[in-house]
């Protein structure tokens, strides 16, 4: 089968957790809306009033005769299929949880710079995000890293998430590591030997041969700022000098 | 065996469609945090630094050996257990979607009153709530609920979500319905006629048997101040009358 993903063209955004897995799998699939007239092919897809199942926002995966939403169920689907989850049902229920909570992560770091929702652009909220993506970088942030650092340092080696092989969940983490390093540079290279597991990690899987092929190939469409991790100079700041919370380092 | 759900003892919050689920199913289960001495029995389990996998944040429910952690998670494992969802993977899949997609209104809802993050009370980001929340009524709330709407339209008899039997899908739509209608009684009662099908099923799951009774049991913490919804009655004001959308209906 030659899966069909459809999502936006011109940005990673959520589509790209979906691309990941597809590509560490070695599946064939098409990006649509990237194909010659694939964004009518997309847009008619998206808007089919026929369709009895429609679905909210993309990316969608359609497997021949099924057509999936909602980025997390995709890899559920997709772990299962391509050996990216472990099989037995306590481990697979925690590997999504733990995707559940990457995409908990990838909402916050979005409203860094969309704090009052999609609606308006940026520039019209730039008030706003400059207040919220202080909090981020201070709580929010360190509070997200601590725990998937430590889930990392819990599991054994801590060569990956979940148990002594790849998860589709490595694959996610590394997508938000290099996106975050992309958003805030300064203050990600500043909080580098804090989380040095989950950086180790991202290295890690890049270098994975059908990984490190898929970001040198055009397929890759790099960050840019109509993304979901923008870099705006002005929100990596000095207010980036986070003092040690409280809350920090609980996990561990 | 008897379930344990971890959960804050005072608020509805996320825990609520976990409640819900296991009220419907008749499954035996203890709310750890309300019980006697039950703060500390909570903490003690979200804060355990032996165990191997922590979780983020509660809802946590706990299954004889298994611990499973985010919402939709433990409904996705609840649903085949207590037939709360189809057998079959394409059904279940799409079952899945819909609760992750109530999931993404639900922090918007969220956010309508902590635009800036949970750090910070809502007193201190009232500015930005009241901004926030004026495009929520005006746009994001009637996309998602035209989308559900269109959802029980186009499945059959409009009578479930999905196919022809409760899922716990329904269940959670009738909390988002109640709450919002907590949240917004005056947007609400506007909006009431354009959402009849959702309308009705919050009110046909209300009246099942063990959903009544629940609600009627000391066991159903009332909405408050301190959940995911709330009312603030600046919050429902005159901005709620919002013109028809473009995007609005496109699903129909």
């Amino acid at each position: 089968v030659t899966y069909e993903l459809y999502y936006w063209p011109q940005i990673q955004g959520r589509g790209e957790f979906v691309r990941l897995a597809l590509e560490e799998a070695g599946a064939a699939y098409l990006d649509v809306a990237r194909e010659p007239r694939g964004m009518d092919a997309f847009m008619k897809f998206m808007n089919d009033t026929d369709n009895k199942r429609p679905s909210f926002a993309p990316p969608l995966l359609k497997a021949a005769e099924i057509v999936i939403g909602q980025t997390a169920n995709i890899l559920l689907f997709l772990g299962e299929r391509h050996d990216l989850a472990p099989e037995n049902e306590r481990d697979r229920l925690w590997t999504h949880q733990l995707q559940l909570t990457i995409a908990d992560f990838l909402v916050e770091i979005h409203d860094t710079h969309h704090p009052l929702g999609p609606s308006l652009y940026y520039e019209e909220q730039k008030t706003e995000a400059a207040r919220r993506n202080a909090i981020f970088l201070r709580e929010r942030a360190p509070k997200f890293l601590d725990y998937f650092e430590c889930v990392l340092a819990r599991n054994g080696t801590g060569e990956y998430m979940v148990g002594g092989a790849l998860t589709y969940v490595d694959l996610s983490a590394m997508q938000i590591v290099k996106g975050l390093q992309y958003a805030f540079p300064k203050a990600m290279a500043r909080l580098a030997p804090r989380y040095s597991r989950l950086i180790a990690l991202a290295e890690r899987v890049s270098a994975r041969p059908r990984i490190a092929a898929y970001l040198a190939s055009p397929r890759r469409i790099p960050f840019n700022q109509q993304g979901i991790f923008r870099h705006y100079s002005e929100l990596d700041g000095p207010q980036t000098h986070p003092p040690l919370m409280t809350q920090r380092g609980k996990h561990h």
